[in-house]
């Protein structure tokens, strides 16, 4: 028993040592990340990826400190910005709410030598970010454009765009390119704010005005609720699929499930958040430089490969 | 001091404890990194590098083995990715010897549902690649381009080009835009294969040629190294500079002592290959998908910044 006792006090002592020669080993970085509040359930999944990451992250590398702020306006990110420069930051992950209102203050954290990753939304000046990290808006438009092409091959569809936007003309021209040549004609499109309440509201316009729709791309998962929600109440049944985009957690799991009125999603992953950060950890802690862009894939979400995109515990 | 003891044992049963639950928690994901032996001074950085990441990456996450496997051809190649299969790899990163030889062989990897990250030469089907990095070839040429717009101005230049490929295509193509509307000529341009004694003949060619010269874009490190020796040789002092590029650590080296015939480097890392490795592993332990292309800069190496690009522990 003495002996037992011994041998782990030895033993207590030698894992002090470890964690001693861990610790002399340890690098300091603090990064701060830095997002718009949850104004709509996309950017509630980009705060969720945002925690859950500084929690892995933290754990892998003792010594890192990532801070993350939720601002609810353009403004109140620029001042969220000079707090964290307070904090002696050494790099910055930023999703900025717009590009006019933040390219200033950005710019004025990058002039204090801080390696800045811009995700998502770009600033109006390129050569303030170290990383850009993007979704890639045209593969949304052509990946979806090609699902229509290859499963319903002919009928009549209507198109729900988002707000008018570089990001949507790219989604929409796509879409328009890929479904060419196919029977596939498109009977609308009107603009619905990638919002639920007004894709609602278009879509009960074109179920009045037209008797027969074969299929909808939402090309958005807001939207697309709005869109099933009108089909629903107007008890219509001749529209056989509704398809929308990003990978919002409901919509995946219909797709699990196998719902025939939602066979796929267009992944458009609020998860660049975590990416972002990854990459501005290895830049500290990989041991090489990582400048560039890095432009995440819209992937089809199908039944097979659903569940690797599934986060339940996510709000969004 | 028998209560000390007592303490340090309750402190090694906690510690105990704590160790079990890390490594109930431990994922083990097994990733296969297959890489061209040192064939060049780019590829003995790349394996370097590739080393660097598996030690820096196996230390922040225990249960992550990193096999990093180097093959004299594209056959061999072919080889080891079988090799690496069998030891049931979750993930292959790959620098493909060339894109005939290894689209098969990485596509029957990817066929039996192994993640896949190809790296800087691209294969001929890009739906094999879950996640692509690369250079940015076009910004390696453009930046070089303005290098000499805004410092040489106005003088009479010759080029090295590598090997005829689309990756010179679109440097070569790029500087030349980048120099249009100044008062820089280019007297002549040769392919001298990325090779430091092709490029040393072709700039004997040149200097016998050319009675004057005011400065050479090398266009790379090794082709720099060639054309440097060739104008010692020759005793001629009415170049000016000579610029590479890659970030040879010899060559940055120069930058960082200030050269004035090396002033300063475009980068092209081989340090690409652990921005490969840790994105893929931060596939696996950093909780959401990373798919998609990522495009390193090519930033311009000056005295300023040329510390972060210094590694004189590699090889190149």
């Amino acid at each position: 028993m003495k002996l037992t006792v011994m041998r782990m006090a030895a033993a207590a002592v030698l894992m002090a040592g470890l964690a001693t020669g861990v610790a002399a080993q340890q690098k300091n970085v603090t990064i701060g990340v830095s997002i718009p509040a949850a104004d709509h359930g996309w950017t509630a999944g980009v705060i969720y990826h945002a925690e859950r990451t500084k929690a892995l992250l933290e754990k892998a590398y003792p010594g890192l400190k990532v801070l993350v702020k939720t601002s609810p306006s353009g403004a109140a990110q620029a001042n969220a910005l000079e707090d964290l420069t307070q904090q002696k930051i050494d790099a910055l992950v930023v999703l900025p709410f717009n590009s006019d209102e933040l390219t200033g203050p950005v710019g004025e954290v990058k002039k204090k030598g801080t390696f800045v990753t811009v995700v998502d939304r770009g600033l109006k000046d390129a050569s303030i970010q170290d990383v850009y990290v993007a979704g890639n808006n045209p593969e949304f438009g052509r990946v979806s454009g090609q699902y229509f092409k290859d499963n319903l091959k002919t009928g009549d569809i209507v198109v729900l765009r988002g707000i008018p936007t570089v990001i949507d003309s790219e989604r929409v021209d796509n879409f328009e390119k890929a479904i060419a040549g196919s029977g596939i004609k498109v009977l609308d499109k009107q603009f619905a704010n990638w919002s639920r309440d007004d894709a609602f509201k278009v879509m009960q316009d074109f179920l009045a005005k037209y008797k027969k729709i074969d299929a909808v791309w939402a090309a958005d998962d807001d939207m697309a609720i709005g869109v099933l929600e009108a089909i629903r109440q107007a008890k219509r049944d001749d529209i056989k699929m509704v398809i929308g985009g990003a990978g919002m957690k409901d919509m995946v799991k219909r797709v699990i499930d196998g719902d025939k009125m939602v066979p796929v999603n267009v992944l458009y992953p609020p998860a660049m958040i975590a990416t972002a950060i990854q990459v501005t950890v290895a830049h500290f802690y990989g041991g090489a430089p990582v400048r560039g862009t890095y432009l995440i894939s819209s992937p089809l979400i199908t039944q097979t490969n659903a569940k690797e995109y599934y986060f339940p515990d996510s709000p969004f």
